[in-house]
């Protein structure tokens, strides 16, 4: 750990930081520096993150600055970039950096009908996995808050007509081993990105996990949250950009893209982009999802819902069955030119050197 | 319900319209206006909210605005404004327009050294409520988490000690029976004001709880959480403020004290203001613990540690035990000037019309 | 204008608000409407917009919300969305729907022989525009500000020895003239969009503009500028979103792409994305570039350097001039995708039927 | 300047960054450091800043920090912390740390019959300083923009009727002469803050000048644009925080009033609070004004109409004259604690050691 501080700082101050790094298990030693500054050395750290004695490092009287080299996230660091997720019935489908996942279906698994409608449309465009909410979070507590249980069985059903595999959201630890029973995927929703106990129990739960970005979260947030994910024995993480609070009123979120590639150069993970919870408007979706691909991602959710006025949330986002083809048409032509395959693999496959990803920007550095 | 449409719209989609209001409930009748539009008024909601039709009703084409008249949050808008927090052994706490509260402690719950130490120094200052975190909500899953149970039965003796009544915060809907059982008050945190059955088991658990506002919460959102809480069977709940995601890289967060009085015209709930958490910065937590009472709170929390430098959680924003004094005499004289008393009352007040608050407006409004 | 009240709303109120519409030229009639509501309709504004009458309207007791019909920024509306910038020498470079814009250039104008290496590059990958700051907006006043005229005079030379058409920025309202007289497009930027005297001046001084949103500037904050832009007299007018600002202390803006097909339902007023202001970060340049393109936009405009360490502003997003070519490649096969042609065009082409957008979706709404 | 570089820095990146140093006049020296760390220190910079610099540096392959000490902003660090406004008729008034400053008065200067009501409970109720503006940044060309020289001119009239000095707002460089010569104090509005030309030409008018921040301005930036002001000759400036653009659709703006004891860590230029735009309703701003001083404002600026309902501009946030002395007699109690005088100054004062503040935290640290 590096401190800059200002010439000025006494003996006294010197010496009490001293003793701050001893009790840390490290040694500190002064260089002075031009420009009014002294730096400090704490040496010993071993590479290891301590971002506690950062903070403590931070109080003392004269300190401008506070450097800390090393790794802080190792998992999200070192993770592989490329999963299977393999439904009971039908084809698995794999994140990473050789296929483009295409995840579509409603917001909320409402009734059998218009559910197997949409799964059927999404099926047949070429999706290549099925999104319901069975447990929908809602602001108000009087808003239709999904079907529970009921809903979750339901989709896996539909899930397995259709064969695809299927993602849903999990709100409660209490559900955690439910839902892994029934569906391909368990998602955590944005609003729980810092839902430290969901992120523990989904991350142990031996199924793959999409995590959704937090609506006000910062990029070493998301990362964070994917090492608790990632720590808690999870190897199949997915991460999901859904749009962030921005300050217009007339609009949603603002879908932050430049997350994708930023992403890209601190871990290996698959980032998914949503653009119907990022804008909230149906007109926006194809564009942003075809900007998605652009950008680099590894896949886009999209909501679909075959009418949409009768929807039970989130109505004005939802695509339309017939809107799929269109969609599908313009995602398949811009993967093909980022040399990736919008395709439904027909065996499972494990991770292997041929669908990993290069190693990030940073581990490239530091292997030179 | 009222839309307001543009003009052009034609038959079929008035038809449509017609029949969307009839499948909710409601009769759809059409008042021409001028400027271009025409009102569609959907009778029959009977004052009940409908946020879902809303949204339907948003969908059709020539839509313009959507305007739902009707209470959307039926307890938090009727919500007494006073409750006392009674500890086992000690003095109680009233919340509400008469009493102000002034709550003080550690970030976390550390040694019983520290934990000794500020709690007796809290109480001799003239604080008259105990915090400190024994489960501790951490961005990376490496920093320290709290201690757990062990920590909780320390605060919780060591609150004894001193004689005040304690919150702390739960983060596991399977620790709030637990927490319950120890403390006089459980928190809520900001990360997981969106944590809906995290809000509903607290609700339910009996005791007094204080919901954080989440960092990119609105206002509309805060209450809406709170309606959770209160819907699941709380009646002894307050708001607490604690800053919110700016964009100014160099500071913390955005005190948003304008929200003190935003939410008096709303809900007579008592708002709390934590300028620790807010400010990040010990600086700064003096003028704006200030601040809150002269802009209406109904109480501050602030963090205290006897060595931040040696703290495990955020030291920058801890006051020393020596800073009470100041804070003490700062607050009573403008407590007094409010009207009001930074005082440890005596015994258990029960919510009576005495300490209830006036009416908020909107229903000072609507009685007339 | 249409008003929902309260049904409490007495006559005493509903005398006030009559004559608060007499007074701006109304008539106010009341619609009883059921969920405790009043509709007051406030006939005779011939579709214009009041701004100031709704606000004055929303003052009245009781008013629970305001809409107000009609176009609010007509000639934004009403703008023909393809025009041609000509410079005296060399090809002319259409905005609009056909043909996909390519700005490249260095940050700042600096010395004769990095922007000769500069702009030789751009030419020779296929760029169509050149771009260089002259006047430079800084935040420090100790920071270099651009070369202002002798910047100028240079660019335009090299622009000329290049061939293509030239667009910089203009910060003073004194320095629109010379501006004007020496480029062929001027930039108001980001910090200035609601300069309102500089927006006017730019708008009358005969030469197109490419107008920059403001980092913290909603979506009908934008257009409205444009409305003054155009208000002036200007015929000529691009957008260009170039990030707006975040929460993310470690990243630069949000590029917020989404506003691409946002504003193509307001106005047919050509966008232009600017990946390197937004990201501040090299790598992120071309990722977001082909985003853009896919999102729909009508150009990019990006920064090169061809000595980034050596530059005297912004030279952390600035690409190589090695970095062209891969960014040509990918642009050219996106936008192909797209219908377009990124063609440096051989003569100058008047605004006709054949490059005019269809009408925006709000219009083809109204005439169906 | 001090770099913090990745271990594995090797002997032609080091080579490139000493020369980098070289030509900016430095040497550069290499300290190894554990953590897999290195030093780099450029010493001879002089404690100036070199912003260029520090980006330049920040391009370095594996550069993880750059640190620079020195002082930034010299003139903002050093300003004098009082100064008086002297109409030519009237009283004076003194900002700084011993007077409290309260300005009122209309948005906009509409007729003289408003504008002299206004006036006159401005004065009666006790304000020190009349506000009124009459050029106003409106968001769309079709708003009222104010009455120009003629509105000035009436303000001017009123103002020494009623024996106040007057601060209003100028938008365009080429007004400043003007303007400088009718009213005490010119105001830079919350749009113009980096209006670059516009802060040169009012700090050079020999007035002095009210810098209200910007909506999405950092403290950093608030302090740049001040420096910008002081650069030009300004010896008189007062900073206002007026609230920054927030995420909730349905208020205003977020009034970010930490920023007045973050400020004072920084300068000592006096620093007003505007609750009336801040929080832009009515009942909102009572509660803020007394926050403002509670948190040490050495000022507040407040809007007043006698017809809020008639009004040309924001008419929902402005004080009705009855408001006043409700506000005065809370202002009064609260700057009495403060131990300020909330005063009209008999005379003319000069800034002297008796109403200097303290040199700010840095200072003091700097100086033992």
């Amino acid at each position: 750990m590096i401190l800059v501080l200002k010439r000025g700082v006494a003996g006294p101050e010197r010496t009490s930081l001293q003793e701050l790094a001893v009790r840390a298990g490290r040694v500190c030693r002064f260089v002075p520096a031009s420009d009014d500054a002294v730096v400090a050395i704490l040496d010993g750290g071993r590479d290891r993150p301590d971002p506690d004695l950062a903070a403590r490092a931070r109080l003392w009287p004269g300190v401008m600055a506070v450097v800390e080299p090393g790794e802080e996230l190792p998992l999200t660091r070192a993770a592989v970039g490329a999963f299977a997720v393999a439904p009971r019935h039908g084809r698995p489908v794999t994140f990473g950096p050789r296929d483009f996942v295409w995840i579509a279906g409603p917001c909320s698994v409402e009734d059998p009908t218009m559910l197997g409608e949409v799964a059927t449309a999404v099926a047949a465009a070429g999706a290549t996995m099925l999104r319901g909410g069975a447990y929908k979070p809602r602001t108000s507590p009087y808003s239709f808050a999904g079907h529970g249980r009921e809903g979750l069985l339901l989709l896996e059903r539909v899930a397995q007509d259709v064969g695809l595999p299927v993602v849903s959201e999990v709100l409660d630890v209490r559900d955690v081993d439910f839902v892994a029973q029934h569906v391909d995927m368990l998602q955590v929703g944005a609003r729980n990105m810092q839902n430290f106990p969901l992120l523990s129990e989904v991350g142990a739960c031996g199924r793959p996990v999409l995590l959704k970005r937090g609506p006000a979260s910062t990029l070493d947030e998301l990362l964070a949250a994917a090492e608790y994910v990632l720590h808690a024995g999870c190897t199949s993480l997915a991460l999901c950009e859904r749009g962030v609070r921005g300050f217009d009123p007339n609009r949603r979120n603002v879908l932050d893209l430049s997350i994708v590639p930023a992403l890209r150069e601190r871990t290996n993970l698959p980032v998914i982009v949503d653009p119907s919870h990022a804008t909230g408007c149906r007109s926006l979706v194809l564009p942003m999802a075809k900007a998605a691909v652009a950008a680099g991602a590894d896949g886009v959710m999209v909501e679909v819902h075959s009418r949409p006025t009768e929807a039970l949330s989130d109505p004005t986002q939802a695509l339309l069955p017939a809107d799929l083809d269109e969609l599908g048409t313009a995602l398949r032509a811009l993967v093909r030119l980022e040399q990736r395959a919008l395709a439904s693999v027909q065996e499972a496959v494990t991770p292997d050197a041929s669908v990993r990803r290069e190693p990030a920007a940073h581990d490239r550095e530091r292997t030179t």
